[in-house]
């Protein structure tokens, strides 16, 4: 096998350890790739050893950036009052989609997890303590997961803030906009008729 | 929005034009490799930098490779008696990983469209008759796939071959191993029905 031929094999196989990609879209990805060597290959090679170069973590909030402070955090227009907690950056960007949240956020990096031996420290639940004292926070409001660890985490950062007086809300459950009952969860249905509203 | 900001925007919008992914596979991919930055993201990005530099078609079979003729091609043990006819490269290392096929491949790179305007010269079927005279070949087996494009470019070339005097096959049709009858749809059903054979 010519070196050529081991690079497109190596290439496959990192490809394919990415989430979301197999085996097999792996290889149709490296493809479509060679393919469009010139107009797509090469410029994600330059972007992706630019982004991995650069990429860090805001030491404030977790959030991913290029300086030790993220745009968000650095943003004066954001309001220091209010900290919208979340599992992952993943989560942090679909808030920002949202357009609603104007505050700043404390990326958690996870969920407490007894079965994999996460605990607060991991999570940077020391560090929203002191950020809460530091900044001058009223309102923390958690954007956890509706999953069991998700929830778990929400009751001890709810618990931990307890003596702080700072108010601690989550967002609400309900049916999602354009969800069709029929393929939606029994948790969801029944937390959505126990938040019912007068219509 | 900082530079950086627009590097990680712009990363996500490329890899979401990768087939298999859209844009949240995309952000997950991408997110995962910012994680894993320097482990992950630097030399993937290297290897595909690499990969875009030297990867080319093969001049004689549309195979891709490093050098003008490719591995396949320039391996003396490869047979020259037979081609093995396919649309794509991922159709020829779909063979290869079968590893029953000892021959040759001609790559057409697609099928005959009349609605793409995809006539026989873009698949490279004036070189597969010219490469049948120049390398003695005595039987090209035809590896498209069972879609009506595919049966239309085999029959083509059936036709283009009958007055070469080469044998002509294809590959058979029937239920794949350990394909459950239930799954298969209905054409599959009838062609292994019509090719049935003694037990
Ligand atoms: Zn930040
Ligand atoms: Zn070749």
């Amino acid at each position: 096998m010519s070196q050529g031929t081991r690079d497109i094999e190596a290439l496959i196989e990192t490809m394919a350890r990415l989430p979301g990609l197999g085996p097999r879209s792996a290889r149709r990805a490296v493809l479509h790739l060679i393919k469009k060597r010139t107009a797509l290959m090469a410029p994600l090679a330059t972007i992706m050893a630019h982004v991995a170069a650069s990429a860090r973590e805001c030491s404030r909030c977790g959030n991913i950036g290029t300086e030790e402070i993220c745009a968000i955090c650095a943003n004066p227009a954001r309001q220091t009052g209010e900290i919208c907690v979340v599992e992952d950056v993943a989560d942090l960007w679909a808030m920002e989609r949202g357009q609603a949240f104007r505050g700043r956020y404390h990326v958690l990096g996870g969920t407490l997890s007894a079965l994999d031996a996460v605990g607060p420290d991991e999570l940077h639940i020391p560090r929203l303590l002191d950020r809460i004292a530091e900044e001058g926070v009223t309102e923390v409001i958690l954007a956890l997961n509706a999953t069991v660890d998700g929830q778990t985490t929400a009751h001890y950062i709810a618990e931990a803030l307890e003596a702080s007086g700072v108010q601690v809300t989550s967002l609400a459950q309900g049916v999602p906009i354009g969800g069709e009952l029929d393929y939606l969860d029994d948790g969801t249905i029944q937390a959505a008729l126990r938040a019912r509203k007068r219509f």
